[in-house]
């Protein structure tokens, strides 16, 4: 049993922070456009973001700002433009709002991080932000996390948010988080932002290293389409107002810590494969048997991935052979006589041989996880086991439905 | 210009090669599903099989067999079923396959290679292609080749096939070739298979060499959805009966053979990839200005891999911001501020500035390319440039469309 229970409140839930979204006019459609998230007092910060050599400025402006000192006190944060390949303009608007924001907040914009997402090549509209900050700092509350939700999303069905509770030294310490994902509805919107709130005391470099391994047991376990984007942002902010005992070693609260935010990130990531677009169900995979947990992940993520198992589910088809193949060329060497393959409970191949099962009840179970869109019973179970190593991973992922292409097809820039 | 003609005649064009396709009962279709191809004298023969963990039995036993002597007079392949994944029983059939045409050709079964492809789980059913042999020995033919290429196909809408000849020694030198690509309407079917023949004097190891180089500039830059077979081959045999001088090293002569063995294999690769299922145009992009050439191939593999791409072109949209991203995430360092990005003509991207383009004009290029389908005018050119180095690279794929998801998603197994 996990050590602690969802709450309400977002990535206000922990003490000492606040929130807002409003919107601010730079989305055409009039949706809330800019958020923020704010801290009391300085919160250590701990940052990971996109891979790809294109990167917006955001990006590079919170790389910049983390390294030189890996604390924040607030996360602005832009939908409608990715300002990514913007060039030097691009760069100055990010500085630009950094100012604007510290000024309105009366802190140094070096404590600032930012975020963007939206379409890529285009610029954020500068008067429609320098028109936004004071009135989006002015609804900054207590109660401010839904709405900073709904200003950070752009074409996803859903906002994604979740708080948790534990208790350390006899004291309550909360996390929060929300994101958004890849609801392609809008072309060059794949991007995943993240954003996370603790109240807990940690040193810096623990806390970063225990970001980077949630990151890699969650959102770098997820895939919608196979595409990053020039904009994925995980931020994750930890203030120490819990006043419990700072952590700055692996131990018992340490390592508790870390499962909570694991567990944070684990279900915004979950949340977001979910709400893939033209998704009708959520795949999770699970491979154990592996000589090590990154070939396990490594294998997970590519049956998760693969176009030929992904379209299979969306037609409600128990095909074995397709899993196996992308178990296969996952770049993992094992021996094919030891593959198990299960579909929720049905076993589909069992060392490495065909089994007979009930084709039409292993179906109906697909149909099931696609009814139940939106609840837990909407998730399809893959479980692979490659051999009799240690190493586990999971990866979560969507089917490939016809709305797929339609979403990122008939939209004409 | 190339120093070479194109001709009829396909795997039989080369001296001394008979071949042969028949309807032998294993597709339930009743569709042309045996094919042979047979070299009077002993050939010389390379291969390079599918990387996968999980292989068929054939992909095994050309491996073993090639191992011990890289020389072949037959290969024998069947369509219909994969033969993969089905243990013990399907390297046995294997086995037998190529006893029972070593019988019926009066040869060793050790000179005989094997391919299949079709549903992975399912065993070739053995009474038919002990029927099978001995009426599809009598067929074999100087003009077999056509009948072969229509018998290795699965959900190809069409046959791919290829002769080339040129002079060497003042003598003629051909080269034929035949391949199966991903018309995957019927599931499991991913399979790549391509056949070539030369009668050219060669050695083995340049032969192999030129193979592996032949297969990284043309079949493996290729995807229809990413997914890898379990069956993927390419075998190439040469069998010396133009009586020219052998070639035995790096040269004029052997740049000359691996000049056309290079063409062959990028003439069937794009065959494949433009008969994708549910393409409606090939996507070829061109990629300059890397650190080496595979550096370059990798980005245009990662860029004509991209859903999002491949949904855009698909939507005729002029996406030039996913192109930017897919660039950026291919695992290539380079500088985002050296990007350029052309579609056709038309320079979307320069300096990793967005420049103003004809939207409509550049809409209307990829509208022409889906008219065109089948001709040559249904390329789609991505031409994208990362900086000053040397490395370029060159891939091919289709485009992603609502046929795909039906083809992959209605079929129940």
């Amino acid at each position: 049993m996990a050590d602690w229970q969802e709450i309400d409140g977002g990535v206000t839930a922990p003490k000492g922070y606040k929130a807002a979204g409003i919107t601010a006019g730079l989305k055409p459609s009039g949706a809330p456009d800019l958020a923020l998230i704010f801290s009391e007092t300085e919160a250590i910060a701990a940052g990971v973001f996109t891979m790809s050599q294109v990167r917006a400025a955001c990006v590079d402006y919170c790389r910049t700002r983390l390294q030189a000192k890996a604390s924040a006190r607030a996360i602005l944060c832009n939908a409608g433009q990715a300002n990514a390949a913007t060039g030097d303009r691009g760069w100055e608007d990010a500085l630009e709002s950094a100012r604007l924001l510290g000024e309105s907040l009366n802190i140094s914009p070096d404590t600032i991080l930012l975020a963007s997402t939206g379409v890529i090549g285009q610029r954020i509209p500068m008067e429609a932000m320098r028109n936004g900050i004071p009135q989006l700092v002015a609804s900054l509350s207590e109660d401010g996390s839904d709405a900073a939700a709904k200003a950070i999303i752009t074409t996803d069905l859903v906002t994604k948010s979740i708080a948790l509770e534990t208790t350390m030294d006899g004291r309550p310490v909360r996390m929060g988080g929300i994101a958004k994902g890849s609801g392609m509805i809008h072309p060059n919107m794949a991007t995943l932002l993240a954003f996370v709130t603790c109240d807990a005391a940690v040193s810096t470099s623990l806390w970063q290293q225990m970001l980077k391994r949630a990151a890699d047991r969650s959102f770098n376990q997820i895939t919608v389409d196979g595409d990053t984007s020039t904009n994925d942002t995980l931020i994750a902010l930890a203030n120490g107002q819990s006043r419990t005992a700072a952590i700055t070693e692996m131990g018992a609260s340490a390592e508790k810590l870390e499962a909570m935010l694991t567990a944070v990130c684990q279900y915004l990531a979950k949340a977001i494969a979910r709400d893939g677009e033209g998704a009708t169900c959520l795949i999770e995979v699970q491979v154990s048997g592996a000589p090590d947990d990154e070939s396990a992940r490594q294998i997970a993520r590519t049956i998760v991935g693969s176009s030929l198992v992904k379209s299979a589910i969306f037609g409600r088809d128990p095909n074995w052979g397709r899993i196996a193949a992308a178990a296969g060329r996952a770049g993992v060497s094992f021996h094919q006589e030891d593959l198990q393959i299960k579909l929720g409970s049905f076993v589909l191949m069992e060392n490495g041989q065909p089994l007979e099962f009930d084709r039409a009840a292993a179906s109906n179970y697909l149909k099931g996880a696609a009814a139940g869109a939106y609840l837990q019973e909407d998730t399809v179970l893959i479980s692979v086991c490659i051999g009799n190593g240690s190493g586990t991973g999971t990866a979560w992922g969507c089917d490939l439905s016809y709305d797929y292409v339609r979403i990122n097809a008939e939209y004409t820039t």
